[in-house]
């Protein structure tokens, strides 16, 4: 299969924060932000693969600025890299503020697809190739973070994990 | 502040997936199912620390099952660890087949949560005393996701992860 | 068909109060609660039975308490009796204070469900075998509940309901 | 306070029956219609008072017919008799064939709401002056469904309830 | 096939407005009551046709008042004309003061729509007869809505559109 | 106010189509959307002016393609010309073959937004300074639109409408 790139498969999701997605305090419940980067992050992989795919894992994700009711919010999945059969979808969420309509970072995570077939079986997907220096670095990125999903799955032993050791022992 | 269990925290949320829940293979979206961990973690934070609690951080989570359209599905959270103002809470999913009634994991995330004032600042909670042996596992675990969660935000240097660092080196 | 406890298809469904859920006063709408009671009362039956189940009939139901927007709200739903292809499920509802963790009744009320097959034809449900007091008081008022509810659909001479009218004229 | 007849308070709410509200059985949840009902007879009540209205209590409700996914359901909610501070709805629900266009009675459900202030505190309601037939009967069966809520409801003793013995002694 | 009347099409649709259908300033979303208009009038459309019917198109529309939160909004839809396939459909808005109960117009719209059979071909609808004037002046409009229909999407040229004409040029 | 672009206020919503969201025949509502377009059309006013922005018309909308559930729907809302206090918005909406990829245009529309302050009053927007052939025509042509939607709201006689007459007579 040919290769793609990052752009192609980029899906922008932007939408009102609605009052029956809110806490308490008003700002938008983490575990609403979390489905929405999944729908966004599946059309991404989706995109990328022409095919129907599924949630494999979310990497860690941190929630550090909380987005009032009303925000207008922004969530861009792209394709970080492929493997044989799955994708790690990178996203960034971007809200605005709406009197000086300065955009700033609200969120980021990481989340991987699966691309399967009608009968729920997965299939191959096209490599990616990245273009820019985010993409690039991202692209690296990735198999560190593999590693680490396939260590806290338990699927490998963390001395094989080459990638991931050496960021504690470099 | 008196210390608390786990089971004071034990939140249990039993609910049928619904079909504006399910992609198009007729499975719960992975998106929804942290939505709905999300909902019922906030809730053991809150029963555990009597505040408003919002969400800080989830660990990576990986999706193995798939859990079909009008499957009953069993969300359940109870604190793991408790730090100054932040709780970790830990999630079993459960499904049940409906012929069988057997009962199979579906499922389990990681969650940590903030309490916060009603101005949004954090405050204090109690400790957590652990029981059963399950209980004491996870909150001896709970230092090492710390420090992988620092590490991953770049808040800490991977050197001094001491906890995470032995799990690579032993 | 064996006996089952009214604890094997105890359904606790725990969750918030959303504001999507709530009237001009800022809380909880009466119809939503009775949705909510239907869906877990709904998944108790179909533990019991292990078969798909539809709602049959909602005894009376008396809305004291208010519930506002935000509280937690637990729903526990268990088989009170079965008789031929119907069950009785009594469902308890239970609000907290969110600063005192004190939990209060918030109501409770009566569902009757049937159980069918595929096809929606009724089929038989094993016998329920009642544990504790508050259990088996449930247990024998189910038949007077059920002969209300025929002389009600005018399917029963009130003057045949005897454990009906032994409450009247006792 | 000015009488009113049932019908200045008519509330008529058609609308489709939507995949999100159906089970397994891809036909209409009996919450789903009980939180329909409750909306409808609300704004009935809404309208013979003026006020905002609280659900008090919901009558035995039997669900005798199946409503399948994508049908027109028509719910009619009517004031049938007003107390001090409240007020009895009768709500007939229909449905109807899409090819053929016949009608049919789906259901019939009794629910009462109380008119309050904009502090929660009940407040007077106009009298109720029924017109048909059928109005004229309902008004009269009020005052026996009242006193078989307040039996249930442990309010009244039931040596007291006289309309309501009447109904098992004749 | 027999001509109908606008009355045995007619759909009317009260219900409340919800916080999760409001904007920031607490009003009812255009785009709320546009899908509202919608589904009122597609039943209209099905209960003239008995048909399966599909939004064809939507006239101009104007919003000139605001509907708060909480409000009782009435939609009300009638088809004004049938052609060979497709209907248009009227549909005025109304809303309730809660305190004076007064009603007020809120909006008027007219959607057109074509009924289809299970393959989702269009298929003959029955013709229509006005009865009031207010009908009678609706019928007679449609044509010449048709018409600056055709030409808005190019398939008439404004020369031939005779009914539209005569507007600008009487 | 100095001048904008259209493209500093673009707004684009990718989202799937959900089963909550669809007809009997399995396609997009059409006045779901209706819905999804004032959101995105409201985002793009908002960007624009800074300020809360409401649905002041849509023009006509013609439905003429299915939007099969589970497509990818992306709906792109651009400024296309500013008037004193209100914004035409120009929405084209495409949606995406799964298997090949290929992406075709669903729908297109027009919404008019009024900017308005924190008590619902108009206030100026900046003019729009068109820069792509395709924005300039359309910005030519809302004038004309202009004055077909005050002639449709008995607002201005169609004889002074002169850009409106020009259509018909040329």
């Amino acid at each position: 299969m040919e290769a793609k790139t990052p752009n192609e498969s980029k899906a922008i999701m932007t939408d009102l924060v609605l009052p029956s997605e809110t806490n308490p305090l008003n700002n938008l419940f983490g575990g609403e932000l979390l489905a929405r980067m999944d729908r966004a992050a599946s059309i991404a992989a989706r995109r990328h693969s022409r095919r129907i795919t599924v949630t494999a894992s979310v990497n860690h994700v941190a929630f550090n600025k909380t987005v009032p009711l009303g925000s207008v919010l922004t969530v861009e999945a792209k394709i970080s890299r492929a493997f044989r059969t799955s994708m790690e979808v990178f996203i960034d969420v971007w809200m605005e503020d709406r009197f000086s309509g300065e955009r700033t970072k609200a969120n980021e995570a990481i989340y991987t697809f699966v691309a399967v077939d009608d009968a729920g079986n997965p299939t191959l997907v096209p490599p990616l190739k990245p273009e820019t220096d985010l993409e690039k670095e991202r692209y690296a990125g990735a198999l560190r973070r593999k590693q680490l999903s396939l260590v806290l799955a338990g699927k490998m032993d963390p001395h094989d994990a080459t990638e991931l050791k050496a960021l504690f022992l470099d």
